[in-house]
């Protein structure tokens, strides 16, 4: 492990980056003591492009995800004495990633004196769940996508879902470990994509979220869609503001971070469709 | 590994198996001595089920694939002393095959008087090639696709496809390894599609296949694709009838055996789409 060093001085130049990367082999996003994690992959590359005096390259990203997490669309930032164009370090940063679970997408030079802050800038965030609803798994898709056995009524997952919208105390959608000062949080939108018969795509955007928030409602959206509850018995849920009233933490392995939006733009346009019309070019 | 037995007399009733698997992790279809194949591991499954006395569960596929070719539905059947339902078969084999790479999506019991063989009954083969066209590699769909770092024009392929459907002698994208006693295959047709920006699937259909034919013209439409050929060069490769004229074999982990084919049964309406129309329920 490296040791950091939290001298900037030399680092002068922000870069953006956008990160796609498969969650499964890694102990989330965030540097831990005794595992892999992709700050880590991604900082050793960037250290490879750094020169003698050079702070270390501390990565900050727009929202951590835990282990088997993937990421469509991370957005993380990053100050460089070196002044080169985005493409470049892209280009030399999947060089010496070298690793196939994760690839920079994008990198845009922000320049000097540029103020953006993956974390602190972010507008919205959005999510996106993937359920493959068939009564055997999928050979191809595997731990891409949770895959559930029983058929789902989605028209009743998104009634309930509708509920979430606006302003809440999430507290019984929240990870006891959630360090959040508070369980308030504002949903902007859940869409459920049923275009393809077998997968399923929910999408959820919000400022920000609770750890653990998204993973916590797919749960008990799952309960309405298999006819466990009603969505009644969701509005309840909310209403408890308490973690034991609510259903189980869905798996890490469907949950996908799809965007981080900044000033200027757009929510993106395959938000509420299927990952695969996450568009790259 | 096991001993075969070839008596087959205590098998009685014959059942038709629809398999998804991912290609990766298999030396392909075929049992070989030194490595595990998507046949051995169904076979051992299989054995499980059947009683002393019983001869050995042989699995006979509709068409062989290679090491690192997937399979959204290759269809194999088997004879069992055993009489019992299609569906109770498909879930004592998913348990009993307890590897998340091989799925047996579909079963049926087809009878004692069965004269279906999953090989020399099949129609018609369709396969499915899946390129993702970008700039950097897809960390999320990985070595389910090839990865082409330049932009396709697909208008181009689909033109030079359009000349190999038909009879014709297909030395020029035949392997050197082939059994076939001829050269000459019939294709159907040939379909790219490209509703999705990042993904084009390339979907082909004849009664039969030579071995390696699927890649082989794919590496070729490639160099198309790419404005390294004309149509006109790629209608001359077809004419040379020779291997060396042609371009190189496209990787294995593009490619998807995608249905076969029995009397009765259409061309499956996820042909001609993405992987992802195809239907399992």
């Amino acid at each position: 492990m490296l040791k950091l060093n939290q001298d900037n001085q030399a680092c002068l130049y922000k870069y953006k980056l956008t990160i796609e990367y498969n969650g499964i082999p890694f102990c989330g996003w965030q540097r831990q003591e005794s595992s892999i994690s992709v700050q880590e992959v991604v900082e050793h590359a960037l250290l490879k492009l750094c020169k003698e005096g050079d702070g270390f390259p501390r990565l900050h990203c727009s929202g951590r995800t835990d282990s088997s997490v993937h990421a469509l669309a991370q957005v993380a930032h990053v100050s460089l004495s070196r002044n080169i164009s985005g493409d470049k370090l892209k280009q030399a940063l999947n060089y010496h990633i070298n690793n196939k679970h994760i690839v920079i997408k994008n990198c845009v030079n922000l320049g000097e004196n540029s103020d953006f802050e993956a974390r602190f800038s972010c507008l919205e965030r959005g999510y996106c769940y993937w359920i493959y609803q068939s009564d055997t798994s999928s050979a191809i898709f595997d731990e891409k996508c949770t895959h559930v056995s029983y058929n789902l009524d989605v028209n009743a997952m998104q009634e309930a879902a509708n509920c979430l919208i606006g302003k809440h105390d999430f507290s019984s959608f929240r990870s006891s470990q959630c360090q959040a000062n508070s369980p308030l949080r504002s949903i902007d939108e859940i869409i459920f994509n049923t275009e393809f018969d077998n997968h399923i795509f929910m999408w959820i955007r919000a400022k920000s979220f609770l750890h653990h928030q998204v993973r916590n409602i797919v749960g008990s959206l799952l309960l309405v869609g298999r006819g466990k509850i009603d969505v009644e018995k969701f509005k309840e849920i909310l209403a408890a503001k308490d973690r034991n009233a609510a259903g189980p933490t869905a798996p890490a392995h469907g949950l996908y971070f799809a965007y981080a939006r900044y000033e200027g733009e757009d929510v993106p346009a395959y938000f509420g469709k299927t990952i695969w019309h996450h568009e790259v070019n």
